[in-house]
């Protein structure tokens, strides 16, 4: 398959590149430095890269800012961080994407266990997780062309651990080799409108 | 109890207030002809309307604009109505009543069951249900002085048959009193963080 991966320069992205590309040929989209360029807050930015990359099986997004501040501080701002990136930018990824995606293509996106276990500091972060993962669900009945949505919902990744602090103690990491096998489900298996949690 | 219902004029919001009115002293808040008027897509017009009411005791969100769309045709735009209107409006009712809002008071806000049901044209309504779903978790871990915060989640309500033409086809509609004893026990009880589902 041609699959488009998108933050394969991110922790995520890179272990989804090691062991998937053996298999396929992945065009690595990032703000700078991949294959193609990419700002996923921007909806043209998003059109330009569908333009230059044809013949796309699979769409993977390991990709999306958000922004963490306490409840009491939090701004209008910092949720928007999120809205325009994490969730936006995931919603515009597969809303533009649909047009140009092969039939039978798949559209893979990435929330955490926020959603479900939120931690201080991530009203934004649990909320935009929770529109993805929702929106997922509604999406998939309306692709055309055989074309499938899921979204992995990871807990803390093993390579991210102590990156953060003490903001996940007590969360027990998830292994790089089960968050990446997600997304290898999602785009070699046949499953669709899935939230695929690996916690 | 004295309570800010924002959405007074709406379906369910002229329900709430006939069922809570005679044991309660509400104030009644819309986009017109309310008792305080507020436009709940403006940070700075939920701000006025929280320094025009003073010891406010509970605040109940029956309002949010949201569009609907085929998925095929629907725009940017058409996502922000409902980011803007559903989302952070009711996210701003709280950030910013969180400042307002007396000891162990509480806020209840509404989404419906579009999160778990989707229908055609409801990616972006889904999405934003689910997003205030998940914020509600979060932020009840958050908020300070006792306040607490819920969500009333129902299936399509009986007095809204019929306007949806067959949207709603196989939906059993839920009584206006079942839908309305979900804010009831929101405001009356103790519980917070949850999601009242009303199907």
């Amino acid at each position: 398959m041609k699959i488009l991966l998108i933050g394969a320069s991110g922790t995520i992205g890179k272990r989804i590149y090691e062991a998937m590309s053996p298999k396929h040929e992945i065009v690595k989209a990032s703000r700078t430095g991949g294959d193609v360029s990419v700002d996923i807050t921007s909806a043209s930015s998003i059109e330009d890269m569908y333009k230059g990359v044809e013949n796309i099986d699979a769409v993977i997004c390991a990709a999306g800012p958000v922004a963490f501040a306490p409840f009491d501080k939090i701004t209008e701002e910092d949720f928007y961080v999120g809205i325009r990136g994490k969730l936006m930018g995931q919603v515009n990824l597969v809303r533009i994407g649909q047009k140009y995606i092969n039939d039978n293509g798949s559209f893979t996106l990435t929330t955490g266990i926020l959603v479900d276990e939120p931690i201080v500091g991530s009203t934004a972060g649990t909320m935009v997780n929770g529109g993805i993962n929702s929106f997922v669900l509604a999406a998939s009945q309306e692709l055309a062309r055989g074309i499938r949505i899921n979204v992995v919902c990871p807990t803390e990744v093993e390579d991210s651990v102590g990156e953060f602090g003490d903001s996940f103690a007590g969360f027990t990491p998830a292994s790089m080799e089960r968050v990446v096998n997600g997304y290898i489900r999602s785009v070699e298996g046949k499953i669709t409108g899935r939230v695929i949690k690996i916690y």
